[in-house]
């Protein structure tokens, strides 16, 4: 569609504009201080989906982040594509480890780099840049729906409750997503699964107060050492997890399955290379694709204690932490994960200290099956503007709420990521590439028209 | 001596407010951005000095903090007493925990709050007052020197230059120490052995950038989970600590001393109760007090890596890093063992993670025998004063400057600490009894008074 084309080359800058604009935002949902950025947020949103041409927008507010509603519907009779998307962003921190500001979106070299830039702003803002473009083009042909949400890096506690409550409106004939990456813009992928989540934190208290490391050291057990201790049991000697009954309900991929990944362009050497590390590391048995797509994992995320600061302190802390989430696969549930990770770290509870544990959210696995009608359309899509037919990828990332779009909406969803794995989605000096961005706007049109005719 | 205590009795409001105007600075030796409040610390020891008798006060400068040195000759043919203290204090985090300004005194139950109330500001001024009592009651009977300085907590990197370019000025029959405690007003002791220390900061590094543990999660080593690993290797089962060679030079103390030492009064559910503890924790053997007097001990101090702010961030951190000490016993060498401490670390190094050690500051375990001269003197001045013998005990901090006092300067050292060990050195609350402040500037004469006559 030359029209699509001609109209996206005309307004390219001021989408660019408008993108930066909303990176802007520090809309950090783990943060209570910035709950008034998220609601202003949730305003530019809004304000961006009716400029695009949608013809109802609504802010729903939940005892978290509000939700925004938006929709275009051209036809009853025609198919209906929910969009979902989350304008919520991880924490900046590390500041001092940004090379611009987290919030002060910086251009270098085609990139822009920003708090969000790919997860899931950028991403988000193309379906919206892509309504645009098919309304001012008059070539809509699906009814289309929005809901970006503002509580998706803290699990979507809210948006369970608000989609049980607004089946109908929600109603759908399938879930388009692109809070993913594909492999490069030479070869397209598309991801057929993300992964699900526990996670915990783990709070080790020894003694009521910091003690002098001299005095009583030695005497009275070292809530660090205890919970060093506690890790370390986390993984055997071939880096399978202990956790007691953790791998019982994963279902295995197939020899076919692991054969048609291992063809996916991967070189091992250039992956060191770009993360500077003398090896892999990893579940024995599994190459690395396997261990980030089929396996499930357990990493530290966070863990502090005792004197951090600058020179030496001889203290012997009162108490230590530790942030610890697991990633699942297809039949593993997120809350039996979570029950087994709480009820593990209670029973090893050195003595001499006192264990607290307690959950953060979780999420389930999800799958999209190669031959839906939707999976087919997302790849024909992809077809037309790059060329090549997408490879089917499992990404080690997850997106809680999609096992729970599927339940309670019966609808399937389908991923159609434009980000990067080198994007530093979660770390400091997050990006996204300008030219991934105008691809994604070029390529979302043709998924609705392939959609649409199928 | 009635005269002492009288002068005493009539300017203890004194003492007690010059005292807080001590504490009122923020003498941080480990943190660069207190230099300043340094340099002011020691102007207003050198004035303090002045006023309380010295007849020649000096600020030495070093590459480091400032050393004060002040001296009261009285006679040549006298002996003298070579007073050690130090003014800086350890940083005062977690500030959170204050229930009042680190650095705003605050006496609440007889009982002074604030960093270096105890440690050692309460305790060297102890002896400035001291002297002040016997200088201006015409009583003293010794030359005393003095030795503040401002680097004790961060290892005395500069004093050691020092003392060997200062021999002579520094030339005494022997040294003593106020920077140690006491069991209690009702039992008291003199620590007759202070612990040898080695301090190492380990730094592991896994990918070079924060990753996002969904993407990469599985795949790479996590620095955490290997820091973890290597810690939890420190200790074995029994709690011994592992790293090859570690009790090689340890002179285990005689049946005969360790009978003696579990005379002193000790009640374990007491202590256990006071630190909120469900039980202690140690080397398989040995008692709690054997464990922190007679023992060498390995410590975690401090530990930091990844997320650590509210709620959950899914990161695959690039760095963790913890900050580890050992204490030493006798015959012990802060250097072999720093070395092997190095070494170890070193060669556990997982792969996967590239793992950096560095040293902080060490000194050597000291011990005073009973039968000197010396320790028989500060027996008798606590027998004049508290009414009753002191008991001997092997303490489990550490003075790094002991040893190396008595290998250049040739002087023995002997300890009259009047702290308690529930004073929380180095933690939040740090405090100093007012009574046992009082009990100090009282006792201290006698020590003068019998060390001459004998």
């Amino acid at each position: 569609m030359n029209e699509w084309k001609e109209y996206q080359e005309k307004n390219k800058d001021r989408f660019l504009d408008e993108l930066l604009s909303l990176l802007r935002i520090p809309s950090v949902s783990a943060r209570s201080e910035n709950k008034a950025d998220m609601v202003r947020c949730a305003e530019e949103v809004k304000a961006r989906l009716l400029e695009a041409g949608a013809d109802k927008v609504e802010i729903f507010q939940t005892e978290g982040h509000p939700i925004v509603y938006g929709e275009k519907m051209v036809d009853p009779s025609k198919p209906t594509v929910l969009v979902y998307g989350h304008y919520d962003v991880q924490p900046a921190d590390p500041l001092e480890l940004w090379k611009s500001g987290p919030f002060e979106p910086t251009i270098v070299d085609g990139k822009i780099y920003a708090r969000g830039a790919c997860d899931d702003k950028g991403q988000f803002y193309m379906h919206v840049k892509a309504l645009e473009t098919m309304v001012k083009t008059n070539s809509l042909v699906t009814n289309i729906k929005f809901i970006i949400e503002g509580e998706e890096e803290v699990g979507s506690p809210n948006l369970a409750k608000f989609v049980t409550a607004h089946k109908d409106l929600l109603k759908a004939d399938v879930i388009l997503i692109s809070d993913t990456s594909m492999i490069s813009l030479e070869n397209p992928s598309i991801d057929i699964g993300v992964r699900g989540l526990s996670y915990i934190e783990v709070e080790v208290t020894g003694p009521n107060r910091d003690l002098h490391s001299g005095t009583y050291g030695g005497a009275v057990a070292n809530p660090i050492t205890m919970l060093a201790k506690m890790i370390a049991s986390c993984h055997d000697e071939n880096n399978r997890i202990t956790i007691p009954g953790f791998y019982d309900d994963v279902i295995e991929a197939t020899e076919e399955e692991r054969k048609l990944m291992a063809k996916a362009p991967f070189n091992e050497a250039d992956y060191r290379l770009d993360l500077n590390i003398p090896e892999t590391w990893g579940e024995k048995g599994f190459t690395t694709n396997e261990r980030t797509g089929i396996r499930p994992t357990l990493e530290l995320n966070g863990i502090w204690g005792g004197y951090t600061g600058e020179g030496a302190k001889t203290v012997l802390p009162s108490k230590a932490y530790a942030k610890i989430s697991t990633r699942l696969v297809p039949n593993q549930s997120s809350e039996k994960i979570t029950q087994k990770l709480l009820e593990y770290f209670r029973s090893i509870a050195p003595a001499g200290v006192t264990v607290k544990v307690e959950e953060h959210h979780g999420g389930e696995p999800y799958m999209t099956p190669i031959d839906s009608k939707a999976y087919q359309a997302a790849s024909k899509a992809i077809q037309a503007t790059f060329g090549k037919e997408p490879i089917p990828v499992r990404g080690g990332g997850s997106i809680p709420i999609c096992a729970l779009f599927e339940k309670e909406l019966g609808t399937r969803i389908v991923f159609m990521g434009f980000g990067l794995d080198s994007d530093s989605l979660h770390s400091p000096n997050e990006k996204f590439n300008i030219e991934n961005f105008y691809k994604g706007i070029e390529t979302i049109p043709y998924f609705h028209l392939y959609f649409a005719e199928a």
